[in-house]
């Protein structure tokens, strides 16, 4: 029973960003057709899927057509978060021509790129079947889009990681670099003095590039670290780690998460894989609109 | 001697963008590095290629840093529309340290992404060379990116088509579809009337899938007609339509292009080459940002 | 047949330019008739002309209204583009008292500048009949009404200019002067290259002050250069290089566009005459509002 | 000693409509000068006046071209309200050619659109010197140049009325009309009542369109009432008016306000005439910008 | 018969306020009701009283609602300025539980500032009754809610002072002090030349510590001066400047205004007592929301 | 040593929010200072503490004068989180005397109000010294200015709760309610559920009203549940329930906090307390500002 999936952008973001997309690709309206087609003409147009997939993205398509005339409807075959053939119907579109032509582009670059996405999600979590870990996105995303990706994450049966700078602590290797650096404190004190000062909802991770690096962290594992991110570690030094650390604090793997590689790392027993593939170099996928004869 | 790339994007256009894109992934500050370095902590970092490629984004990345802290500096060792090998470095940047820790992913997406595409089309380009096709990006854009990534394409040294709905008339299948079932005038009535309406300085592409539909057209070419879109025409095809159209209209070539197909496809003499997949299936490029130690 | 006017100012666009005209006029409210008229009064006002005229802006208008109280019904009698005589009844307007009150100004003030520039259009037109000359607006519009100022031209039966910068290229004077001045390459050379960089789509227009200039860019009419601008030109010399272009290329008049001066001119065989008047200097319509009794 | 025309409107606002400007002027830059002009080149222009006139617009202009590129620096030999001949240089740009090109029309738009209405009230201002009427504008202004207008109003010599329906209270003939249809209250009780609900420092103003009404509201003058808005009213009744009300309340005469008939209206001694035409009908002035050689 | 509380906020107004209120809270969504109660839930809450007071920001409260889902219905039991006690029930909201959750906060946060202030208004009201002073707000507003808490002191009972600096003029003890020390013309000069400049409908408030300063601007009363604060004023001088004003100008006290002072002041015949207190120190109402079993 | 205070709002939050507020009180100029006041006086003022607190609000204070007039300085002898007596001189502020008076207003509202609540929050800590109790803020705080409260809280010494919906789980008494009455699983799998779909940075809080509540949560501790929420406890149950939860999860109580309840609450040894009072109903400090003579 799936909740996570309605967990969906709500409909002012959803608007916002559909408005903003019409009107970059239509500043002073569609020169071609307004002039060409008669005003009262209507169309139905049929949403088709050009290859296999996940569908995301439907609340994004119904606004792009509502949005250029309110007098289009779509009705959907499919939702967020299903499955496709190719060649399947995902929805049905009807309403006034120019209106459809217009919106049609807008439609599709939302709809391709996000189930390119959740499509791509799904693979890599196809292949983690039967192990515990979790797929989550990272902060890779594509400016502007965030919302809608991470929600395309989800719809593919990943998870999210945090959204932003603001809402958890992740201390990567290069704050610890400068850390070293500029204090004379230790990194345990550094991080205690950290978790003294953030809110108690926060939660923190930091990031290990060796297992010597483990021992620093030890007694802060539970209490102050809440999750533990090893990065780029072999497949042998994962396990080591994931069992050192035994549950006391979350363990993430991330760095070169491929689809070859991410089945023996969830096979390590690690928490959490993040991936910014999925988000930084998805394909579209093939969707195309097909006026009805 | 290139002219292009420096029609960059206006210092307005690629702050508000930066902006969006800083508070998206900060809306309340860096719980991280404002918690965890020194106020005062000063740091060196390198941007550096992880692989070979063409950049693009040189704007974004100085604005990312120094709208975050107008006390940090970025120096390019490289311009945009350069080529870079695998660990060259790009850019020296300096000043707070927790601002630049703060604005690295943001700089960062922006780059990658943008220095895939323009890397991508140079590859493209190249597979053209010694013809005279030039490559060129379609509608098929990140909602709200298409001013950067149509300038990344320039970069690559491909070419712009339309920018919107508003610029230029494209008359296209599904156009067409629409207009025989909605009025009872040909074709080509249409399209005259068309060109009684727009302004004298559209441009009108129409496209066609069929040599056959060409007969149709070809008493409108170079007066009503600027340019033929062959969509999906086999090789044989495309050379006959070149040849008939006789340079009275430009000729694009659409549909299925890849690095593999692309030369000869540009072979056949065809002025136009449009790939939707500059824009929305680039790979991201791979970039980082070291800690000087 | 008039297929153009239709192509209407969206519906987005209208209703924000409608806000942010009423924010302007009543940041917090309108004093007077919220406390001066019962809050349950109705009332029946009607739109009516003082002075004949071409209807532009029933969109605006019925946007002022509805905007201000969802409650008020605009019903028109005419439409944008038709003609009136003085004491025409346009429109009755119905609904809650205070708002048509709060609504009226803002109503009038886009209805009696748009219905200004459509009529002045409508003249030069008029003037021009029997000639093949269309007669355009330019890029003299009033800061954030272009859209609607453009749209009220065509209400007047006349045609548009390029939309910007962005979406045209027009060499005038002073470029030429500048170029002249700051590179070694030909006039001929500078509009090839441009010619090489710019989209297939983008139309490329030249301005001339003397016949001597034509000399010069002969070679490149109806390939590079798309329509050849003739400023300030004598009739005579216009009918010159009407003849010397021969259809190579489209041929536009500008300069001293009157109302006495343009029969002559269209006279000479251009293609396209430009009057910076029609948007710069058009006079308000007069029309009222009067509450029925 | 003039205080009046410092006031000007705040570089927030006066920027922020030249971004809007600039922006609806080259959504995506400047295609002309970017791919003509070198990037390196410099100019030096000159703004000429091409017929005499009154200045308004110098900081909407120097903000025209420095927000296109802050390397433009522009000195003004006239400053705002200041008058000039025909062929008087105003002011001097210097910077890169690009950007000069890029802004030219839209500083040219505010600085002739305003300068058209400082000039034409100067004029008005002119015809009624000696008398102690002042001139003011009225809410008959563009959409979203309420600001600058009646700055240019200022400039010119005349005065503001109200700024918006918020900040004074104007009961005119369609008020009244409605009043009496639908309350049982006489005019005196509800100006009363509104007397006792706006603010202390709100003036209210009272349209009357015949000497008879004046009988009703006298008891009002100077208490409730601040000023008598006299609309369309002969030279005779005006006269008649401002005696009967003998410096009780301000005096305001309007409707049909021209050249021709505003020294005799001035005559009668009215305190206040208003004018539409000062903003809804101004002709632009003919400003220029010359390259210098 | 109270008319003035029915001048509300514009409804424009009220929702951009209550959007942003609403993003604040919930930049990427409400993870706990959104994750936790069912998406077909749909429940009845009730608005309740906690304390006694006076009621304001039903339309806040029903924008909070709706504009989180559409589906919500809020019936109001009682209105804005109406009077409550203790356990009273306010408003009863159905729908859909999720987005009922999501917004009871923003609606609360909302309801329980504005009703403190019409509160404490009715409070200093209710001491000043029998008194012809009538009690108003100041600038000293919370940043952004300004039209919303002069309404709340509205259905109060209260009045509103100016709006803004932009809408009438009030030359207080700093205005006073730089004058003198930067120029050579005395008080009564600068107000007669200020006078000369601002509109006819702007109302002239001037500031004074002391009965001496009363000397210098009595021959201004009445024409230009509107109003005379006196500001911090003993109980028996506030009583000698209302007998010397002599109702020539409306006579405005300030400072120290609390509940325990209020009614002495208003004996001393002022026309307006202004308390900043209103508005920067109101204690929230206690109003809470119950889920109906 | 301190570092919480440093993590200050933006310096675009803090810009952008002056701004509004700036045009909020002056929408079209501040017409005292600009027509009473020289152009080219300069004066020196003095922002000064009419009773002892908490500084909070530099940043806006010095954004609100140099958004007004980049000419202005100000020099802080105080900086955020320290302390003051009555008198005590906060900073200099030297400039255009036009601009200081015009913004004088803002500056105050912001720092008056945001050391108001620093001041209030440090005396709840000074309460609570030698517990370890931390003093957190709600998300009752003012539409708008949630981000500059939450600092001013922690200028004061206080702990910041979660910023947001978004950012952490609270699943309070409403939400319990409304779980039970629409599903069929226990309380204990709904809780499992949420944990397997929000991140795994995401904290879980959950609120009982009573002891017996803790008894269904127990085996939740520490791995789903990281804070319980003790809402109007006894003092007497508070002990307890710290006691029973042992350390298991965090502890925070809530209801009826005051300075005279607080000290009392923390000797129980709850972890958390959080008081919407530090926000909802601060009282503003007494600043001025004193123009030197």
């Amino acid at each position: 029973m799936l909740i996570q999936p309605t967990r969906k952008p709500s409909r002012e973001a959803t608007e916002a960003i559909v408005r903003m997309a019409l009107l970059e690709d239509a500043p002073w309206g569609d020169l071609t057709s307004q002039t060409l087609i008669p005003a009262d003409a209507t169309v139905t147009a049929l949403l088709v899927a050009r290859e296999p997939g996940v569908l995301c993205g439907e609340d994004l398509i119904t606004a792009a057509f509502a949005l250029t005339d309110s007098a289009i409807t779509t009705d959907f075959r499919l939702h967020d978060a299903q499955t496709f053939a190719a060649s399947d119907l995902l929805a049905t579109i009807h309403g006034p021509a120019r209106a459809i032509l217009q919106a049609e582009r807008i439609a599709l670059n939302f709809a391709q790129r996000l189930s390119g996405i959740a499509t791509l999600t799904a693979a890599f979590v196809r292949e983690t079947e039967g192990t515990h870990a979790r797929i989550t996105d990272t902060r890779k995303t594509t400016p502007g889009l965030r919302l809608f990706e991470r929600y395309a994450v989800r719809c593919g049966g990943g998870h999210n990681h945090r959204f932003s700078l603001s809402d958890a602590v992740m201390a990567k290797d290069n704050h610890l670099a400068i850390l070293s650096a500029s204090t004379s404190r230790t990194l345990r004190e550094s991080l205690s003095a950290l978790r003294a000062v953030v809110p108690h909802t926060t939660h923190i991770e930091v990031e290990i590039d060796t297992l010597a690096q483990l021992d620093t962290l030890e007694p802060l594992l539970g209490t102050t670290i809440g999750t533990v991110l090893l990065d780029n570690f072999s497949l042998n030094d994962l396990c080591t780690a994931v069992l050192r650390i035994g549950g006391r604090a979350l363990t993430e793997a991330s760095g070169g998460i491929t689809r070859d590689t991410i089945r023996a790392i969830a096979a390590t027993g690690v928490d959490i894989i993040s991936a910014g593939a999925l988000t930084h170099s998805p394909r579209a996928l093939d969707l195309g609109l097909d006026i009805e004869p």
